[in-house]
């Protein structure tokens, strides 16, 4: 890890508290190049939208992948505040991301380090570079705020 | 499973066949409610779109969400032409529909029956009656025509 993967979880955890502020659970995404540029940058937006697929990370793949012209998004990193969900894994799969950084682990809901393991299966074609952990607290903090909130 | 079922899946062979005249990977899907009336329908669009996310299932539950108003469909069934990917079958769990029909078996790509095998963990909040098989040999035989002419 780099003071740069710092750097971009800090928009990303931006990105997590836009979220938070529209009422959505707080998760933050963003994508850079290759060439280390950034490519789209989303919050979770899901009850807004009515779209159950609208995760962070499936809005900054959707973003980048239109702007680049192509469905393959190749050579990019993505940072995220929380463990990818089954869903998000495969489509950073999909979309041959090179790189995932995350934030927070999430035992109850992730799909890559938990559940359904899914870069774990011989099956998965394209398999990204993983780490897990950078500024999980501030991540976690956020997370564990706004669902203490919606209990009230 | 019912002659209504087969009537269902008929229609996403169509839009099966719809995606491969467009150059994609000939999958359908239709989705439809709890009172037995289409929402939606999509065959993939990946390449038109340069949308790595863009799978029948993912492009019918989208549709229906937003025409809903919700990001939950509840009591709906899915018919697609193929096993879902991890990426589908967790969009299907997320948006909580009730059962999904699926034609062909994907051993290499499917993520229900085989690889991460996203409704079998324990932190699944939401797995769907699943029934595979129907009319698997229209689907598979379509998706083998489709390859062999790629290949050519």
């Amino acid at each position: 890890m780099s003071s740069k993967d710092s750097q971009w979880m800090r928009i990303a955890l931006d990105e997590a508290r836009g979220a938070y502020d529209r009422g959505e659970v707080p998760v933050g995404a963003v994508l850079i190049s290759a060439s280390g540029d950034e490519l789209a940058r989303a919050g979770n937006r899901i009850e807004e939208l009515n779209d159950p697929t609208a995760h962070a990370e499936i809005m900054a793949i959707r973003e980048a992948a239109n702007i680049a012209g192509s469905p393959r998004l190749v050579g990019t990193t993505l940072y995220v505040t929380l463990e990818p969900c089954a869903m998000c894994a495969q489509a950073i799969s999909l979309a041959r991301v090179n790189r995932l950084v995350f934030a927070a682990y999430d035992p109850k809901g992730g799909g890559v380090e938990h559940g359904a393991r899914v870069f774990s299966h011989k099956t998965c074609h394209h398999i990204p570079e993983v780490v897990g952990g950078l500024m999980e607290t501030e991540a976690s903090e956020m997370l564990r705020d706004f669902f203490k909130e919606r209990r009230q």
